[in-house]
């Protein structure tokens, strides 16, 4: 696509999103904020510590202590706030850097969500950003991915964009996404997010998760450790598919890996029957296996997001799976959330939250 | 102290904090925040890359490109905003958490601030927090610290507070402050830190810096690389003092190490003589050399700082030194922004901010 063709493609879809009708709020474009209460805490996490006397004149790691492990969040409430407030986790290699500003520089999740009248918290997980303290080591190496990024989020195929892709091709826009980058500053472990997480929602109190990516997994496992996760809103999960003990899916082998079910207690697994899910992939994937190693990470969790579904339904709950394209809604990336038509998406998610009687 | 006592102690002092007008703008604790934009950006930074070339479906590092050392900043603008923002830069192991709320629970300078009227500029340094992804490699280990940052931030002498501590003493409220803490993800570089600092001041416009601790000696380096530094509000700075070639102090020996002053040309050195700057320094500092480790360090950064006001002074500048104790301002940890009598302490910021007319 060229320059000219490619800004008519944005004006047409900026203008699509200004004349959108939010169903739950104003206008994301529209007038200021008006914010009751603001703030950070750290909840969740450990304390280790080393054995030993601390020497305050002296001091070595003896008799010292170190926290680590919690997650960050920074929330905001609005004016007349509806009950239920939503918390939003970030997938990987990001933070909540994921859900605020686009990369080309429109109000993100975290204000959309806010000008409709809900609660925002944004996470930090354990071991990433804010939160970086980790009780395990880790070495960071500056690994050069950003082309790697391109194709696995779907913005393209590097270095060409998708023809039909919901994403400003302004150069500063790509620089503006590879810096929300931001590595684990110890080693990924879903458990201690989820840990973290469900200390979280003990102090919300009865919330709303939205995931993103990586963060699929331990978003599932956040509703069955916590009794107050109400519902889920899943964007293109991208691991921890946990089916329960001896009902699981076969591995499914893909251009970029074998995606590998992860099996978890039947007793578990049918908490998550007790709560709406709903889960958005977006465009370009591939319907039948490819050597477009990108695009085909996404044809095998689109497939396994499926088989997900359909094992909670049959234990009784009600989670379904919907793939933007089928419903008209084309060139979305991975990052739904920050894509051009992110409004859009943003009402399909509202619409949802109504019909669940989550708003 | 004991429990009663530090009650009755913290009661009175919010009580003065409740009662003191302030001259810029509303009282912290009341009503809402009316946001007129809010969001986030990187700025700054390097682009670096693998030799080769990149294949798309087999990638490895080869022809690919890795976006770091920038920084990550959240920002806000009020209704009707004040001409100068503010920026707020973080001292050592923290992140942009140091200025949002305290670890007690009230509103930090990030919102106080904002309610007096200034759009706000909350930085996560190159390397730190979700400006994490570094151009250089580091290691990252769990290294007990918490007792040593207690005694070193004059909170007490580990395990006891200050009788006069600025600091609330309910457990949770450590476990928060020690949770504020985040480690650098490449080492340390005073260099890197202004370079986008600067970048971001080209974005901003003309601005008022405040640094905490650490980040002194990158505020001083940014205002000389940035002519958009109107102002500079120091607090507590603990390293980088700049002195012009030929013009160094001696070295200054202390319980916790030796404090070095650093050469930078004089043509640079004049650059901070064009704009306003006041340094605030707590209490508990020691009067003469002790081995008490915590507070000796901060004995001799104290006295190099009055030399380097008066060497500003001597070239012609603005600067000052407001040591409270001396204005009868007693308790106060290095953590000044977030004391129990913060906004005592923003009472006396405003008022410099008025007197250089930089409100």
């Amino acid at each position: 696509m060229n320059v000219a063709k490619a800004l008519l493609a944005i004006m047409a879809l900026t203008s699509i999103a200004a004349c959108t009708t939010l169903p739950g709020g104003s206008n994301s474009a529209a007038g200021p904020l008006v914010i009751q209460e603001q703030g950070s805490f750290a909840v969740g996490g450990k304390v280790v510590g080393a054995p030993g006397t601390y020497d305050n004149n002296h001091p070595t790691p003896a008799g010292q202590t170190f926290h680590g492990d919690h997650l960050y969040a920074f929330y905001q409430v609005p004016q007349n706030p509806r009950p239920l407030p939503i918390v939003m986790l970030h997938g990987a290699y990001q933070s909540a850097r994921s859900w605020e500003t686009t990369p080309d520089g429109r109000e993100g999740f975290q204000t959309v969500f806010l000008r409709r009248g809900f609660p925002v918290y944004l996470v930090d997980q354990p071991r990433r950003g804010r939160a970086g303290n980790s009780t395990v080591a880790a070495t960071i190496e500056p690994t050069p991915l950003d082309q790697l990024f391109f194709d696995q989020f779907r913005i393209g195929k590097w270095p060409d964009y998708f023809d039909n892709v919901q994403f400003d091709q302004r150069p500063e826009t790509l620089d503006q996404f590879f810096r929300s980058v931001t590595p684990n500053t110890g080693p990924y472990d879903s458990n201690a997010i989820s840990d973290a997480m469900a200390a979280l929602f003990d102090k919300t109190g009865p919330g709303i998760l939205f995931s993103h990516s990586q963060a699929g997994g331990p978003g599932w496992l956040t509703a069955i450790k916590s009794q107050n996760v109400k519902g889920i809103v899943a964007l293109e999960p991208g691991s921890g598919f946990i089916f329960p003990e001896g009902e699981l899916p076969h591995e499914m082998p893909s251009a970029a890996g074998t995606l590998t079910p992860e099996a978890v207690p039947l007793a578990d697994f049918e908490k998550l029957t007790r709560i709406p899910i709903v889960i958005y992939y977006g465009d370009n994937f591939p319907a039948e296996p490819t050597t477009e190693r990108g695009q085909d990470n996404w044809r095998v969790r689109l497939a396994m997001a499926r088989l997900w579904i359909d094992a909670v339904n049959k234990h009784g709950g009600d989670a379904q799976l919907v793939h933007l394209p089928e419903i008209g809604i084309r060139g979305n990336t991975h990052f739904l959330m920050s894509d051009l038509n992110n409004v859009q998406v943003a009402d399909l998610v509202s619409k949802f939250l109504a019909d669940k009687k989550l708003d």
